[in-house]
């Protein structure tokens, strides 16, 4: 089973390693990093650089294509050659899937229309602008269409998302190996449950990101 | 507040990037990955690559050190530039991080004699070889040796070790940014709780790893 990950710059490097270290571990899955172009692509916090083995049109008929979000998601919106290359390979996929705003990518290349589908908390609202019917779970499945809510969500993601394709054996035996036993210190980790003050404090912070890009 | 996150050939990729995904989101925090030499390194599964922008001898006073685990960890316990690094900057660190087996590498570095100390759950035996006093945690602080237990623990390590160095408020803030509110499908990613079949057969599949390496 060939699993196509997505590369660029500006990603947030955790929505594409969460599902990655898990989907990549299904037996006989082939896992290719594919970019634009070849080469380094330098995620949000400017410090990390992955590598895209493959251009995009060295992958054409991938079983599990995986779509990251980050702050350089709106570059991409703009990016041709990858919308028209999301809706050719998401023409035969088995699983077309997004992390965080990566659903905005999955969005601007029109297939999410009519499309239960979740992304990050702050960007609800922009998934609604392209015809997709948001829904505030943590992990969302839509026929084939599978979207996860921000950043560490891809992990969640790729554990549902082994269960369903390799069985809950195959599940349970890859979240055991990392061990996946969470423990997040706060209880704030979803925005239904975060204090007011929290949530608008990283609100404005958002609208500063989306200044600066 | 500088972290250095080292990588090398082998290592499991989310052993750094969940830490690295929490800690370079601190104020003012700048992270450089660092390898043995500058470039790409592979990780465990060889479908990814991640760059090492500084050769060790590039970052001599991080204020963090974070050394990962993975398949790869065997060979680095004979580099001996690596080890005689970690000992030098672990002389003045604020914290010195390890997740996954990452915890051997220190222990091969010779740092973790009388420490309390956690690591990959099919590594605790190893663990106790180098003095350490093995410890069945998620993450475990001992003075300022932090380690934490496999692969994905690095979140729970990460969210922790903000709280303590910034306070909770930013861990809180991070937490929500990165949207941290795991829903695990599986109620089997500790060997607490795996069931006896799971547990051998994990076990098994360790030993013929060891074997091929």
């Amino acid at each position: 089973m060939e699993i196509a990950i997505l590369l660029y710059d500006g990603m947030t490097a955790l929505d594409a390693i969460g599902p990655y270290e898990v989907l990549s571990r299904i037996p006989n899955a082939v896992t290719r990093f594919v970019g634009t172009e070849r080469g380094l692509k330098r995620t949000d916090q400017g410090s990390l650089a992955l590598q895209a083995d493959y251009r995009l049109d060295e992958v054409t008929s991938p079983s599990v294509v995986v779509i990251p979000g980050g702050p350089g998601q709106s570059q991409q919106m703009e990016n041709g050659p990858l919308l028209e290359w999301i809706r050719a390979v998401h023409g035969q996929t088995r699983w077309t899937v997004s992390v965080c705003t990566g659903a905005l990518i999955l969005g601007g290349a029109g297939i999410l229309r009519g499309v239960r589908a979740t992304t990050h908390w702050l960007a609800m609202d922009a998934l609604a602008g392209y015809g997709a019917i948001p829904v505030r779970e943590r992990v969302v499945f839509d026929g084939r269409i599978v979207t996860g809510a921000g950043v560490s969500a891809g992990l969640d993601l790729g554990l549902q998302l082994v269960a369903r394709e390799s069985g809950a054996t195959c599940g349970r035996e890859i979240q055991l190996w990392i061990e996946y036993d969470p423990q997040p210190p706060f209880d704030c980790g979803s925005p239904a449950r975060a204090d007011d003050e929290l949530l608008q404090r990283l609100r404005q912070r958002s609208r500063f990101h989306r200044k600066e890009a």
